[in-house]
């Protein structure tokens, strides 16, 4: 039987250890491509490269035999599923994984998400796609835990396939692995940042600010993917880029327009 | 009675003339406060500026009386909505107003609008939002059929409020205002982009490419965006940012994780 064909990729960068650890844990299922941003991405968000040339290159960053085939790319995490797709892979891939992001990407991080970004691209373009994300900023952060919950649910979306229309959301507890409960299929909490901005002055006496902010939890509710991550389970966010809010046409409908 | 606070942003940057037009369309109906890119950001998402510095400059644009306050922002345009309510106005704003944007933001293009990222932004801040775009993507597009259905939208949303979690995306057909039908709430069409990579070779003999792409309707509805447009109404979809796909947690709890 054929290895599923899977293509990887991340926001953070070719060289991240989120990167470096979900290509390892990949490969035990199937054949790997890599296609990652030359730089750190965070929090692009959806963004596209359409002003601007866009560079590829081919790495040789593992001797090994059986390593995966690594390409870097100049642009977005969304950029390089596009070129992935388009250029890089002879054949669509079977799913694509995004990650292991450095951060949580749960409740409205995932707007702000370049991780989720490169699945919900390749969502769009009609291939299964999962972003995880492991809820440790630090670039030491221990990935460990992380094996077994992204072997076992890329597998199950492998063998059952993924809805259409929809890619998921993965956010793995910064826990040790005999602590995670266990996994917990959920909703996206409302949340939101509250802003704060750093004014410095820069020596040339220019004021500029850094973009800062607290995270700001809305929802009570336990079905959420913040009260799952908070209690010890890995939460799965099914996340769909059809915005439509269908539950208001009928109300704006009766709007004097 | 005082007049509402209208925060005005957009995405192809403070000297665009579908910002130039839409501030003179708001001016009619509120105060209008500007912090809009200093430079164009089409197709930046939802990115947000966490890994440089942002610079904000009060701008000196227009010297009649009445004028409206314009801050130029060295960031995405969701980095100038949050600079704007948390830096530059003193109040809430009673609505926030993006574009009008140089080109269709309809269907798929949604999840790819810096545009969209602004309302979006607004949104999730709790304030009123809406985007508009005209269909044309040309600089010297001709915005003046905009204008009734901007200003009637806005004037509806200020009356009425709009739904709660939800922000406007409203787009023009590129039309004579006499050839406009109406208005029309609509759901995203389904769609995607067919890319095309135009690679090309540097005169340093690097490889480079350039995206482009074809754009794909998939949706035969004619409750759609791209239906009401093609059939000459101002599409309004109302756009959500809880992207949880609530219709397949049900399914996916029957993996076996």
């Amino acid at each position: 039987m054929q290895k599923p064909l899977i293509l990887v990729t991340n926001d953070d960068g070719i060289t991240a250890p989120g990167l470096r650890s979900l290509i390892k844990f990949m490969k035990e299922i199937g054949d790997v491509v890599v296609v990652a941003p030359d730089s750190p991405q965070s929090g692009m968000g959806h963004a596209i490269t359409i002003n601007d040339t866009l560079y590829s290159k081919k790495m040789i960053v593992d001797v090994e035999a059986g390593a995966p085939e690594e390409y870097s790319c100049s642009g977005t995490p969304a950029d390089c599923v596009k070129l992935g797709l388009q250029e890089i892979l002879d054949r669509k891939p079977d799913i694509c994984i995004s990650g292991i992001n450095h951060g949580s990407n749960a409740s409205i991080n995932v707007i702000y998400s370049g991780t989720m970004s490169a699945a919900i691209e390749a969502g769009i373009e009609g291939v299964p796609a999962i972003g995880f994300s492991l809820c440790d900023y630090a670039w030491e952060a221990d990935f460990s835990a992380s094996k077994e919950f992204v072997q076992t649910i890329v597998k199950e979306a492998l063998k059952n396939g993924i809805p259409k229309g929809v890619v998921l959301n993965v956010n793995i507890p910064k826990l040790e692995v005999k602590k995670i409960k266990g996994i917990k299929i959920c909703r996206q909490a409302r949340a939101n940042w509250k802003e704060k901005f750093d004014k410095r002055t820069s020596p040339m006496g220019k004021d500029y600010y850094w973009l800062t902010g607290e995270f700001e939890l809305l929802d009570k509710g336990e079905d959420t993917d913040e009260w799952a991550l908070a209690n010890g389970y890995v939460s799965v966010v099914p996340t769909q880029f059809d915005l439509t809010a269908h539950h208001v046409i009928q109300e704006l409908n009766s709007w004097d327009v």
